[in-house]
């Protein structure tokens, strides 16, 4: 029997007749012909509570114990929903991690998974079982200790388990119905997408758009799993969602995909850096060890052994930039004159792997926003993204008016 | 170094602040110079609202996930305990029950330990680790899943815990300050006991005083763990509470260490039974499957083949027990004229290891209450108890009338 993994979120099982819900769904994939496997998120609000008493207890805890605290929740919707399943006479049973076992690094609160052996669970499916309800968000370390995979990890778990049982595809169940040309909140003009390649999903999740956690989908795209984003409030169908796959499988579409933002970035400049062999380096190695994401960086032609740095990171993190910034002049390892920053910026993206096979993409983003009276202050690209930073004031307007330049209202 | 257990209840860890404050109890055995294990419930009202989540998804549900879901209240405890003394800079980590590994047998929800290996937790106090907290009321099964060993399974973990570790104590913390001669709400002479034997603690817990487990007590008498039962509620010290021990450790003692009582027995007498070799067991195997839990039985001379046939159980089985009479009649196994039951009676009893080696201790009960007037129904006796079945309305002054004429309020 073909093998399906689907997953819900908290809020799809967030309490007994959510679970309830969520069961008749996972029934119609066993009447389908499906051997399943459900992954499940603790019930919405659990997860919050436990990590607020292991905060309270212990602000720089363990997180070995915060792990084995944590995953609990995660534990008692997998037993529920196998409950829920045999009440509906559906052979179902549940497995915490480390009955799997799903094997981690030892990297506690943030671990990733190693191996997933698949023995235990297809002998189960062999004597007739057809549904293994798996906690989400945890493993087992070397060690034998408990792992969790980070906040959001669920998603990460139902993929590595589709690839590792080469399941058919893997349905992410959210509160979101698919994904969407740009957010529905800044233009009703946004359209869910039927289908995304892989690239421009991991692009769109990275810029904000936060469907699915951006690791679930590097998994997926490096294991080509069939990804279906769906909501778990609306009637099931056969075709609900937004696929997530493969760019072979995409017949037609659009040159841009869609339309990205991330609201509060910060703009960052050091100005007059003595230019020299591996200053890159030195600038952006102290980022890195303070913690500080740097996305987007621009270097100004160098003139008289000197030049001007710019970079971009989330505005909450301009404080830790600016003391590895002065920390490293201090040392001497870098030399600048002057350190600027403008916190009120937001990053807009147009991403679509069409971009690869056409011109002139950069050319009409640029003059759209032009036609708007927005200033561009950085731009950045890749092969199937395009992105600039401008004045957080226009930020909507600059979505709204790539979205009507790019014609993402219409299907391909 | 020595070992000792101490084992904390649900009202003991109900919230962080009751953590804390257990947490320091253990601390100060830990300056005393213990490795300590620690045995944890789950925070209070956590395991009935888990118990109420799979009653409401599967009322007749699967014991095994029912223990998988049960069991996650305790490994919530473990880990903030954990966490808590680690704040304290006292060397600590958690264990779930399969980690230790708690060795089971697979009767999910009603469990018997059949194994705790000792070298896991041995090897970290080698390394210099203080505190092992173990999730208490759960182990693994034979085929690697989650057992529970039923409610109140707690105390049973810490019992088993100090007899595989050899430790020198068990003190077991709940919301009682100890075990005393008779239940303090129905005489203020009520006398708490410094010391008690197991074979009186443990027909005291039998009886109704629901200070300890009975399964705990059975298991500390045969591995002859010394039990200390004490309030976390009150101020630490080396003398408090009870200590249920071997009683070549009580040197002195009074013939009566208590008097116990059950509320709600009912009697119930099958007339007339036609009297044959095994009539006995066909009456009390029925009974015995329909779960009937029998207590006191009573057999009249037999006369002309045919004999009464007198048993008390709790009032709430009593149509189970009507149930199952009927139908062992209908089928033709045991014959009788008629079943009459008794719902308005209880159960006093007086207990204590002296009665042994002290003739009278009967005669003075029959005297005490025969002065009140109040009459015997059903009168059973082993070697250090003496059991009476009398009217409901007469308990409280029956329990009054004996722990005056043994004079329980003196010490020996």
């Amino acid at each position: 029997m073909p093998t399906l993994v689907m997953k819900f979120g908290g809020t799809s099982v967030a309490n007994l007749d959510r679970i309830a819900r969520a069961s008749k769904r996972v029934a119609r994939e066993v009447a389908n012909g499906y051997n399943v496997i459900v992954i499940v998120s603790a019930m919405s609000g659990k997860t919050n509570e436990l990590v607020g008493w292991v905060n309270e207890t212990s602000p720089l805890y363990d997180a070995r114990e915060y792990d084995g605290v944590v995953s609990s929740g995660e534990n008692v919707t997998a037993g529920l929903m196998a409950l829920r399943l045999q009440e509906m006479d559906i052979p179902a049973r549940s497995w915490q991690g480390w009955q799997v076992p799903v094997k981690t690094t030892d990297a506690h609160s943030s671990a990733r998974i190693e191996e997933i052996p698949t023995e235990n669970i297809e002998a189960k499916f062999a004597e007739g079982m057809r549904v293994a309800v798996v906690a989400g968000f945890q493993g087992i370390s070397p060690e034998g200790r408990i792992t969790t995979l980070g906040r959001g990890g669920s998603d990460t778990t139902a993929v590595a388990f589709a690839a590792a049982f080469g399941a058919e595809r893997c349905d992410i169940y959210t509160d979101v119905d698919g994904v969407y040309t740009t957010d529905p909140r800044i233009t009703s003009k946004a359209r869910k997408l039927d289908k995304i390649a892989f690239e421009e999903m991991l692009e769109l999740a990275s810029l904000g758009a936060k469907v699915l956690q951006t690791r679930s989908v590097e998994l997926a795209m490096r294991y080509k799993v069939r990804l279906r984003v769906l909501s778990s409030f609306e009637e099931p169908s056969d075709d609900a969602g937004t696929l997530v796959c493969d760019e072979e499988e995409i017949m037609e579409s659009n040159v841009v995909a869609g339309v990205a933002y991330s609201r509060d970035e910060a703009k960052m400049t050091l100005i007059s850096v003595a230019d020299r062999p591996g200053i890159a380096a030195a600038i952006f190695g102290p980022l890195s060890e303070a913690g500080v994401n740097v996305d987007m960086i621009v270097q100004n032609i160098s003139e008289e052994g000197r030049t001007d740095m710019t970079f971009s990171c989330p505005t909450d993190q301009v404080l830790r930039a600016e003391k590895a910034m002065e920390e490293a002049k201090g040392s001497g390892e870098i030399n600048f004159h002057d350190l600027v920053s403008d916190q009120e910026v937001s990053k807009v993206s147009v991403v679509g792997i069409g971009m690869r096979s056409h011109a002139g993409v950069a050319a009409k983003m640029f003059e759209a926003l032009h036609a708007e009276g927005i200033n561009i202050k950085v731009i950045t690209t890749s092969e199937i993204k395009i992105s600039v930073l401008i004045d957080r004031k226009y930020m909507e307007l600059a979505v709204q008016a790539l979205h009507d330049a790019f014609e993402l209202e219409k299907a391909a």
